[in-house]
């Protein structure tokens, strides 16, 4: 458990560098992990365009997708050991107060690992017990790191109450998007994906999701067609875009209900007209629970999502910063993984 | 059952007429009502102002908060006789369609009795048998005729799932918001209501409702402190304004939900970081279902509530015009009534 490693650092102003650095050891309570492979997420993304300096400690490293193999324990940690197959819940609730009322994934002072400290994109990586979550057997590290944009789509479709037979139509067909298009329908859900980018409307139907670009087909009468004239059940707000926040009531049912996924920085126009009329619900939902982790881990193990087809690109971890303006100079691809040990 | 009767009519322009009509006979599943009490509401008076115009075929009997005695029933009616003490659901669901999938509360048909088809500010009413509920024994008419306002305030607080300890806030302290802040204290809520007039703050206070002013009290800041830090559980906007939609994801703990009861003509701005955030929800609730007309008539019935105090004025049919008029001058008072028969 000695010796250097390899690590990434985002410094500010679009550069990532990877030095050689000590390896750590894990304190009482701490795993040390040999991350395998690491997803790169929108947020790295933006924590990368610089629109996350105010709230990341610069130089450091980043990433919260991570799998890997458990390279030692600290003390007091006695249901991991060497050797085991993980994947990281990158949610520190420590700072969780009674006045959060249970809601440790939501709480107050959550710190998001890999955003508030240090994350995934490195060979070897300390992180708290408690985040762990046993790989499925015989899992591929690589797939297994889609566990966590898979568990937001879990969370998403949970919270959304998704019930057999049901019209959902997911707006957004980036990685989150189609994640959660695969989960509802896998929830038994008729899906339908809204996407405007040519390039992801070929990969979802290649994948077997029914898309559509809203600028081409009368998205409200097609969900009136596929209901006997009632509308969708359920939409995903995937998209972040105001015309897609503005129009998404137009396409429910009465008693509709809508998960806004996207992040809205700003305040945007909803028709709260709508909302009165047909009883509509919006209901946000953020990150996950546990429960979501292992929900995810299941599907992955029963093996019936098109997971692999997610991953895009892989780079090595000494490529991240080609690997970050890859994406720059094309933003159509999936999941690109960063793997970050030898193994 | 025959014999001529005095009706009266919006005629557009702020003009309401009355007149002596016919007596109408009930036709099949119909009843004829002797009306008693028909309650303004802020619906009346917008059709008043010539804002529904397009709705509206003039001349028109308006009216829908009304309690009355049968007078006669129609071929097919046998669940009511002469005599009964009846108020009316004014809600026609005959145009429902499969498409509604049972909600006929809102059923895109939905035909609402007193603005798409005649009201009760008339002497006699002819009503569909299915629109009645029985009035409490013993209970007044005068007070009975509350119960549509009543049923509205129980929808709320029945679809925001309120329950016993929970800190509710209620935005807006006009006849519904004073009956919602009513009825989520009746169901065990700690409640806050949220107005800015000082005559309804006073009035509000005066019948044992926590007011306050929210340009001289820091709301946000009172709900953390009534609530251990966490925030408020729900939020009943009943204001229309769009500062108030604005402002009231901030009052909110984590998971809590707001009941939207105001009507939004126009898009408005709400804060979806916040409800992203905070895991939030918001659920559009309109008129009311059978069973919160049973509610409404037992909580009338326990004499819980200080529903008495809520009438501010009562004017005979002959006078309504006046009554109208004077809503006009001072749009503070509660419930303005109109007394229809001389009984």
């Amino acid at each position: 458990m000695d010796g250097t490693m390899k690590a990434s650092y985002y410094e500010g102003n679009r550069v990532l560098s990877v030095k050689e650095t000590a390896r750590p050891e894990p304190g009482p309570g701490e795993v040390l992990l040999d991350v395998a492979y690491c997803g790169i997420c929108g947020t790295d993304v933006h924590i990368y365009h610089g629109a996350m300096d105010q709230r990341v400690a610069m130089p450091q490293t980043i990433g919260h997708e991570a799998s890997g193999v458990v390279a030692g324990v600290g003390p007091g940690v006695t249901e991991w050991k060497a050797g085991d197959k993980v994947v990281v819940r990158p949610l520190d609730n420590r700072g969780e107060t009674a006045a959060d009322r249970g809601h440790s994934h939501v709480c107050a002072k959550l710190k998001f690992i890999g955003i508030d400290s240090p994350g995934g994109f490195q060979e070897s990586w300390i992180v708290p017990a408690f985040t762990l979550h046993k790989a499925p057997e015989g899992l591929d590290l690589k797939t297994a790191a889609l566990a966590e944009p898979l568990a937001v789509a879990c969370h998403d479709v949970r919270m959304g109450e998704v019930t057999e037979g049901e019209l959902a139509v997911v707006i957004g067909g980036g990685p989150i998007g189609m994640l959660v298009a695969m989960v509802a329908q896998a929830a038994g859900a008729r899906v339908i994906l809204s996407e405007v980018n040519p390039s992801r409307l070929a990969f979802a139907r290649d994948i077997g999701i029914e898309a559509v670009n809203p600028l081409e087909t009368d998205l409200p009468a097609l969900c009136r067609e596929k209901s006997g004239g009632s509308g969708a059940d359920i939409v995903f707000e995937v998209s972040g875009a105001k015309a897609a926040a503005l129009g998404m009531t137009d396409l429910l049912a009465i008693r509709g209900r809508i998960v806004v996924v996207a992040i809205y920085p700003k305040p945007v126009e909803l028709n709260l007209f709508h909302f009165f009329w047909k009883e509509l619900k919006l209901i946000g939902a953020r990150v996950y629970e546990p429960a979501d982790y292992e929900q995810a881990l299941e599907l992955m193990a029963a093996r019936i999502l098109p997971l692999e087809k997610m991953i895009s690109a892989v780079y090595p971890l000494e490529r991240i910063a080609e690997a970050f303006a890859a994406l720059d100079a094309n933003p159509e691809g999936m999941k690109t993984l960063i793997q970050c040990g030898g193994k």
